[in-house]
C-alpha cells in the first residue's frame, strides 16, 4: 500500500471540491508546494471543463489504473474516470448524481483494500442530497467504517497544526451532548485516540487531556456532576490502562498558547468545545481525519460551500493539509515514506 | 469624575495583586507603557514588604486623598493605606482579612461616586473566603451592582484586543444553561451591551453577533430546539428596537479571524462558548469588565492565582490592559482625556 498514490473522491459535484482539487495540484507545481502523489475518482470531463471556466492552465488525464499516476502526476491531474449522471451546475446539487458520489467513495476504499492507493481523501459530499436519494449513513465516517467491514468504531479527529481535537459526541444538541455522556464512551474515544496516536502520528507515549463538560470542569461539583461522576471515573480507567490521561481540564484554559504543547490531543466532550478552539487557531488549514479505520481516510475541514461553488473563490489549503496529513499518517503506520518516487 | 485617578482596590491580599499592582506601576515608570494615573486601595505597609521580597525598586507612597495621586504617581505608588486586620501569608488565604477586602471595594466606589477616582480597577478576590465571612454575593459584579444602589442589571464583559464577549448564563452548568436559556435574557444582555458599546466604547451602531446554542446553530431545529425557539425571536426583538443584530450564530465558526471584525461584540450563550475563544486568542491581556453600572469597573482576567502568589511569577499584562481600558471607557463617557496631567 505505501508505494502507491493517494486516492482523491471529488465530493459533490456541484461544490468546491472541483475547485480545490484542481488547485491543490496547481499549487504542487507552480508554487513549489510539495504534495504526495494523488490521483483523482471523478469525472475528468467535468475537471476539465471546470479548469477552462476558472481559466487554470491544467492538463487533466485519464488513466486505466491508478499505477498510472506516477508516470501522470508531473504533468497533468491523474482521473481515474468515473462519468456523473448528469452534469452539474455549481450550487445546485442534484439527486441524480448522489449514486455516482456514493461510488467514488466506494471506489476509493476499494483500491486502497486492494493496495493500488494508499490512502484516502475525500472531498466535501452533501449528506442532504445523498439522504434524500436513500444513503443510509450520517456521513463520510460512518459510511467508510461499514465500508471497512469490521467491527469498526470510528472517531473523527479534527487538527490543526497546533491541536488535534476528538468529540465524545458530534452532531446532537448542547442538551442532548450533555445528558448521553457517558464513561464508556468517553474511555473508547480516548482508546482509538491513544492507539492511533502511536500508530497513524508516530508518538510513542501519547498525552490525552480530558475535557471537563461544565465551567471550570465543574469546581468540584458546584456547578454540574458530570465533571465528578462521568469524567473522573473514564481518566482513572484509562490510566489503569496504561493511557497519561490528564484531566479534567478547565475547558476554557485547555486551548491557550501555554496548554496547547502539554498534550498530544484533547478530548472534547461536545462538538463546540472542540470545534470553537480549533477554527479559532486555524480556520483555513484544518483536517478531518477517521481514526480506528484500517485504512487512512483524511478530508478537508469544511463542506460543499455551494454558495461560492463555480466562482473560484474556494481556498484549497484544507485540501493541501489533508493530503500532506494522510501521506504522513500512511508514512507512520508502514513506517517510513515510499510514495516520494516523484 | 473625569480629570481624577482611577482607584485600584488591591483583592486578596494572600494572591497576586500585590504583586501585579507593583510591577504594572514599575512597567510605566520604566519600560516606557503609558498607564493612566492610579492609586492603590490597599496595605502600603504590606506592599513595601512585598516590593523588597520581591527585589522589586518600588517607592511606595502613603496619600491622604486620591488628589494626591498626581503629584505622588510619578515618583511612588500611591497608596490610600487600609490597614489588614492580620499579616498576609502568600497563597494561604485568611477569612480575617475578608471584611478589609470588601471595605476596600466598597471604598472604591464611594471614591468613585464622590468624584474622587474617575473609575474602579479591581484585583481579584477568593470568593470562598469572603462567603465564609458572610459576603452575600456571588462576585465582584454583583455586590458593586448592589453598591450602585439602583435597580442594576450588570453584565460581564470579557474583552481582548480581537474579541469582545458577553454571557448569557455564567457559573452554572451546562445542562442549567440550557434548560434555563429565555428569550428575555438574551435580549437584556443584549440591550446592555449595545448601550455600553456605544457610551462606553464610542462604538455609534454597534453590531452585535449572538451565537446560536447548538452546533451550526442547530441546522433549523436538526439538533436542538433553542435556536429557533428562544434565540431567534431575541434577535427579532434586538432588530424591532434598531439594534443591529446578527445570527444566530454557528459557534464554531462565529470567532475565525475572518469573522471577528465583522461584528462588535459576541454574545454567548453560555461560559465557555465566549471563554474559550477569548482565551484561545489572548490569555494574557484579558480584561474582564461590568458593564450596567453608573461607574467604570475593570480587572484583570485571572483569579488569585494562590499557587503562585509570592513567587514573582505573575504576570501583570492583564492588570496593565484593565487599567488602559477603564481609562479609555472613562474618556468615551466623558467625551475626553483629563487624567494626563501626569
Amino acid at each position: 500500500m505505501s508505494g502507491s498514490p493517494l486516492a482523491l473522491t471529488m465530493g459533490d459535484p456541484a461544490g468546491v471540491g472541483g475547485e480545490i482539487t484542481l488547485k491543490a495540484w496547481m499549487r504542487h507545481h507552480e508554487n513549489g508546494a510539495k504534495l504526495p502523489p494523488f490521483f483523482v475518482i471523478g469525472d475528468a470531463d467535468h475537471l476539465t471543463s471546470l479548469a477552462s471556466h476558472l481559466a487554470l492552465p491544467i492538463p487533466i488525464k485519464k488513466i486505466q489504473t491508478p499505477r498510472d499516476t506516477s508516470n501522470v502526476f508531473l504533468n497533468a491531474l491523474p482521473v481515474l474516470h468515473t462519468p456523473l449522471k448528469t452534469s452539474a451546475v455549481f450550487g445546485h446539487p442534484c439527486s441524480d448524481n448522489a449514486s455516482w458520489v456514493i461510488s467514488t467513495i466506494k471506489s476509493a476504499v476499494e483500491l486502497t483494500q486492494d493496495g493500488l492507493a494508499r490512502g484516502i481523501v475525500t472531498c466535501p459530499i452533501a449528506k442532504d442530497v445523498l439522504y434524500g436519494a436513500g444513503f443510509e449513513f450520517p456521513g463520510h465516517t460512518e459510511y467508510l467504517a461499514h465500508l471497512a467491514g469490521e467491527d469498526i468504531h470510528p472517531v473523527m479527529m479534527l487538527a490543526c497544526d497546533q491541536l488535534r481535537v476528538v468529540l465524545a459526541s458530534v452532531h446532537v444538541s448542547i442538551l442532548e451532548a450533555a445528558r448521553s455522556l457517558s464513561t464508556t464512551t468517553i474511555v473508547n474515544v480516548a482508546q482509538i485516540t491513544h492507539q492511533a496516536l502511536k500508530q497513524d502520528f508516530g508518538i510513542a507515549n501519547p498525552v490525552l487531556a480530558i475535557a471537563g463538560l461544565n465551567p471550570h470542569a465543574g469546581e468540584g461539583g458546584a456547578m454540574g456532576d458530570e465533571d465528578v461522576d462521568i469524567i473522573i471515573p473514564a481518566i482513572q480507567q484509562l490510566r489503569e490502562q496504561g493511557i497519561n490521561a490528564l484531566g479534567p481540564m478547565p475547558p476554557d484554559t485547555m486551548f491557550t498558547a501555554k496548554a496547547l504543547p502539554t498534550y498530544d490531543a484533547a478530548v472534547c466532550m461536545y462538538h463546540d468545545q472542540g470545534l470553537i478552539p480549533l477554527k479559532t487557531l486555524d480556520f483555513e488549514r484544518g483536517v478531518n481525519t477517521t481514526l480506528g479505520l484500517p485504512f487512512v481516510r483524511t478530508s478537508p475541514d469544511h463542506g460543499t460551500a455551494f454558495d461560492i461553488a463555480g466562482t473560484g473563490q474556494a481556498s484549497e489549503l484544507s485540501l493541501i493539509a489533508a493530503l500532506c496529513m494522510a501521506d504522513e499518517m500512511v508514512d507512520a503506520r508502514t513506517g517510513g515514506s515510499f510514495g516520494s518516487g516523484i
